[in-house]
């Protein structure tokens, strides 16, 4: 949304952020299903008067947004996937209110996982996991849509298979070259799917869901390689790229990939002081962990076509 | 450590914190075993001097205690409980130095879970669960010992199973009863273990990280009953009290038992206004999940001829 | 509170925490007044049924612990210092319910400061500063009371007059002896208040809120020193020594103090490689600042007659 | 950087995050400057090798990236503006290496302020400010150049001169209009300097830190208004507009302001049961400060011929 006005041009949203809604939804047979998501919205619409001539007429409160959150997840008689929620809140918000021409909708989905008792899943018990799902989704007024996945806070780790070498060195270079070391990040990922209006969705019930969980297994499969031998790693950079080449090579609904893997360090400990050369020896045992400093990575791989 | 100095009592500590160690044991047969521990070091020494009189003969620099856990560490040849290897810094403080009277030793052990791939344990790759087995140690110079372990961050919640009716009604009270809410909490848990010195400890190899899972197990299965029905909670203190009497009653190598359970309130959300006394009506379906304020709830349940 | 039950001894308490008010008290000149605090009560009571038998009856809810901290901050007519709230709110827990033996009332304020604009106070515009006032009650239903005050996150650093040496040296000393290097801490300061009954605190309005920045004002200039020249400190023992010492010396009405103060290191940066032995060669110039580990140094004074 | 290979389009970056880094200079009189910088820095370069062939000849790496820093802040040898060091570090790595096309670099000052001791400045005392100044400075090869920067945290709060009215009511909306609230936020702001080269920054030592402190001002005054009486906002959209507006107005230098304002509401206190219609009754004394939800408004403003 960009106007000009005084001479200016002024882009502007507004929207409510950190609404919490929890769901639960009871079947016959006794079995509940639960979700909680924390959902932020921001709208574009025409409501410069309301910045410029202090004209509120244009502006749908922040607080009927949170309202409309609740709304919404009552209506839901059935469970869903935070994509088709967020998809549902978009589509409500671009064609109820006149001046809002776009919706962006976000939702952190909390890693609530049920519980299993002696390997019996509980009928209303759950546990909180750890990396999380979110999507981001765009409606137009148009009808238009963009709908991304992701996942956050999915750290992993492997204590060997992973090295660095023949990088640039240059008077500022002092890590040495290895085949062997640490590798550890937590990984965020967000992917885009195809589709560019609501009509073109599946229409599979928890659709996004499952494919949020496939695309989670790839990823983690690819990171760590078998379990027997598991894969070598010669950077975070290729590890990277073959685990969004695996995704997008398995699900043709994914258009494109972006991958964010920070290089949280696993610092060989030596130490040593004038009359010991060897207080500690490093001999791949024991590690200093650190998150500061630490390397960024990051990639976004898509097909040709993509728009992303 | 109080003593008199400048007609003042003085007691005094000090040491290491958030010292980060990663230990990585390799077996024959290629599989890796792997902890990362985040190691918190308090010394009461007669230390005095340093505080009064500018003279630091009898300090031991923080930066020494640091480079001590990695050399414990190393030496390490095998994997250990984050117990054992907190009593043998204790008792290395205490042994080593003549001023250190006593040492306490915290340690945070990071979830890192050994990854499966297709139902197959990986030989060496590892990825971070949620909560936190945490061991507290307490080393005197005379050999006498405290060893308490614990649980951080155990987030559960239940759909159903739990009310809250009969308490105190007065002119500041607007909570209803009720028979059915949504009860969710996060568990912090810490227990005592009956040991007095380090060789009353059982020799068995992995004793105190079995004892944890073991523990863990009692108090999950205990909050959320079988997983057909369940079990009705009337109040967090009494699910409390029968998570706490549960490991008690299982393990009797555990003196004690302290449990914190923050009632994390799941609001049933109503909303109305003038025009629609229902916008949206509760019906155990939505609800507004909330951090702040939280009730809390505490309590410690200890065998009679415990100490703690 | 502890009780015997099931041949057990059970130790419980209850309460809310994280309940956040803010107040605003408007001068009749256009001035107005404002505080925002985060309030977490505890209640010791009489309340083994709920916790064995399923009997609330004694049970004070948490909702109405809550809506009482809204009732008591209606009822300040006029602005009053946190540690005079935390005591009326205790004073009304102990007395007000039979079953309850003593409330602990903990209250953190937030930093919000008088704005001024071009060197004039604003009447109604306050923004955030940094180190925080916060106080702990202990009220019995006797009448007996306990008062500490803190204050949370005071972060102060030198950048010279800070030395170390004259410490232990064994085989695992790696820190060399200095006489220059920077000292950085956050400072937590708590210090109890002599005051045992309701009746023995001054009547002078806001007595407590200038106490506060009168302890902070000699902490902070005790840590620095004069502005020309500064103080040395032998090691961050001796600063902290000094610093209780000034504050007990100072005030009679302080019975005792605890200083938590960390030792956030800034590490003297020196690069090398191979080819050029230094690529950053430290001349009390380049530091790298740290956070973890930190030294963690921590000690009370106390009058000797005092019962802290 | 967009590349394609195996049929896909690749896009990727990689460098060192959380450098940080503490500097120190001493004035001949005794006194000294400090400033503490943790700088993020990412290269956009070819290197696209290393991802699809295992090929790391043209990756320079993160630990050289992060050893630059350091030299980098070694060779100032007078106090330099965050900005300026920000450029500098750009340029070395876009000239130094071959590969490298781009630089982008964000650095947070650490707010760090002189102390004073009974109203002198303290010659080499600092303590921990508020909110924090921040830059972000894109280097591309050919020597063009951005330079944004801004300020993150600044939390104001005006008890009064707040209102919102007029704004859409529907079936959703339960808010009331209101000409009397609190009005609280927690600014983040960066704005946009028109310098497309290196040449045409000017010459004047701490230009960049002045101009912060100046907008810094500005923005502070127009929020609050003057100190007798301040001003009516009647919304954050407004008052966010005249913010800008003020900044642009007053500094020709800079070419657009994004300011980026949440909501922090305070909800007005009512309590009632069905004995007492008004346990607390509002009158705009008690307040409930809430973080969650809030409001998010933002908006840029930028002079129509800007680039931004």
């Amino acid at each position: 949304m960009a106007d000009k006005i005084d001479g200016l041009k002024l882009e502007q949203r507004h929207g409510k952020a950190r609404v919490r809604v929890g769901r639960v939804w009871k079947n016959e047979d006794g079995r509940h299903f639960f979700v909680e998501w924390n959902v932020s919205i921001s709208l574009l619409s025409d409501c410069i008067p309301a910045y410029v001539l202090d004209d509120n007429s244009n502006i749908v409160a922040t607080d009927t947004i949170k309202n409309t959150v609740y709304v919404k997840a009552k209506e839901c008689s059935e469970q869903l996937s935070v994509e088709d929620f967020a998809i549902g809140l978009g589509k409500h918000f671009t064609s109820f209110y006149q001046p809002v021409t776009a919706a962006i909708i976000k939702i952190v989905e909390k890693p609530w996982e049920r519980v299993h008792i002696d390997g019996l899943p509980h009928e209303h018990g759950f546990k909180l996991g750890s990396e999380k799902h979110v999507t981001e989704v765009v409606v137009e007024k148009s009808g238009s849509l963009q709908v991304t996945s992701g996942i956050e806070g999915l750290a992993v780790l492997k204590t060997t298979k992973s090295g660095f070498e023949g990088f640039i060195r240059d008077k500022y270079t002092m890590l040495p070259e290895t085949r062997e070391r640490i590798v550890a990040t937590e990984v965020t990922a967000s992917w885009r799917y195809p589709f560019e209006s609501i009509s073109s969705i599946p229409v599979k019930p928890l659709y996004f869901a499952e494919r949020y969980l496939d695309v989670k297994k790839v990823l983690v499969d690819t990171f760590f390689g078998p379990p027997k031998d598991g894969v070598y790693s010669p950077s975070v950079q290729s590890t990277l790229y073959q685990m969004a080449k695996a995704v997008l090579g398995r699900f043709h609904d994914i258009s494109s990939i972006q991958l964010k893997m920070p290089n949280l360090h696993f610092l060989p400990v030596n130490l040593s002081n004038k009359e010991s050369p060897a207080i500690v020896k490093f001999k791949d045992d024991v590690y200093l962990p650190t998150d500061e400093p630490h390397g960024s990575i990051e990639a976004s791989v898509s097909r040709i076509w993509s728009k992303m």
